[in-house]
């Protein structure tokens, strides 16, 4: 299922949020390549139990969903791609063109990492999902994936701009046939095709 | 291509990392599913990145790769899936099996979110793809993904124990096809197949 299913609970602004996401994320970067001593390393960490006790004091019991804003926007504000307050999402930034090309650029760092220097092919896999996703899905219909391929070119570099781009190639029926691609500076990486289905409330 | 391949720059033991990687995925859940107001956000946020700083003052320039450590064993521990000190990873523990089968029992939590109380569809992607490549990988002879294919059956939910598992299905001379699937307690939720190639200078 795609993930920006309109949800009624209202969202509170993420002025606040946005900000120490941003933070978490470099803390995450550093995390990885800091070669501290111990003694330093303990000092981080309880720094940082510090600051997640403080956040822990009120805390929704489940996962974030997704909020519609006061201006009828819905966010999807803990998404693993492009939640905007989750540390883990890189988060990408989705462009809809006029003539329905969908695209992303961004960097992926060293959090993303599978083979040395390399970004895991899995999250060129999690980035391409999403962006096919959106795609197929539309405001207030959402649609599930039924299948996904990706066919892997080359390596995809970590710390380099990256393209993610995707547009819908043909309908039929309840299903939707997307394709994409992940690009470097220097060429195409990653192929993939997705089959996205309606689901049966939305059907004509 | 897949994320063990063995390297030969000396890793420093990970026992302090380990635990403040644990620290930064307590705190980014937290961050996530934090109801606290603007001026305990602010003070955490300003804990965090005292701890970023401290940690950079000694920093590897890239990525964390891969190390070989004293008793030869590889490690990764970057990973974006199985490394200890990134908190973007679940992390995930594989287990090979003397039969060749390959699993891993895990909860992915509020971070991996996609759909509202689901996890990503890209997610289960990105631990599909690691653990088939896990099948396809041998000991100093990595593989490369050449196509993963995923069949989306049911959504996955967050926060309850899954169990992803591969195996090899059958070989054609420089091809390793596996197939695999993630499940949650109460059935398969995805099926995936990979066909992974043997780099030329490991072919037989």
């Amino acid at each position: 299922m795609h993930n920006q299913m309109p949800c009624v609970d209202p969202g509170r602004l993420e002025s606040d949020h946005v900000p120490l996401a941003e933070s978490i994320r470099r803390l995450i970067d550093v995390s990885i390549r800091t070669e501290a001593g111990a003694a330093e390393v303990a000092a981080a960490k309880a720094r940082i139990d510090s600051a997640a006790d403080e956040l822990s004091r009120a805390l929704r019991p489940g996962p974030f969903g997704v909020h519609r804003m006061p201006d009828g926007q819905t966010i999807a504000c803990g998404n693993a791609v492009v939640g905007v307050r989750n540390p883990v999402a890189p988060p990408l930034v989705i462009h809809h063109d006029p003539d329905g090309l969908v695209w992303s650029e961004f960097v992926l760092g060293v959090a993303y990492e599978g083979p040395p220097g390399k970004v895991h092919g899995g999250v060129c896999a999690l980035v391409l999902d999403h962006v096919l996703g959106a795609v197929a899905h539309q405001p207030d219909r959402p649609a599930f994936t039924g299948t996904l391929t990706l066919r892997y070119r080359r390596p995809t570099p970590l710390e380099r701009p990256l393209r993610a781009e995707a547009r819908i190639e043909r309908t039929e029926g309840v299903k939707i046939f997307a394709v994409g691609h992940l690009a470097a500076e220097d060429g195409l990486t990653v192929e993939a095709e997705g089959v996205f289905i309606l689901p049966r409330q939305y059907r004509g």
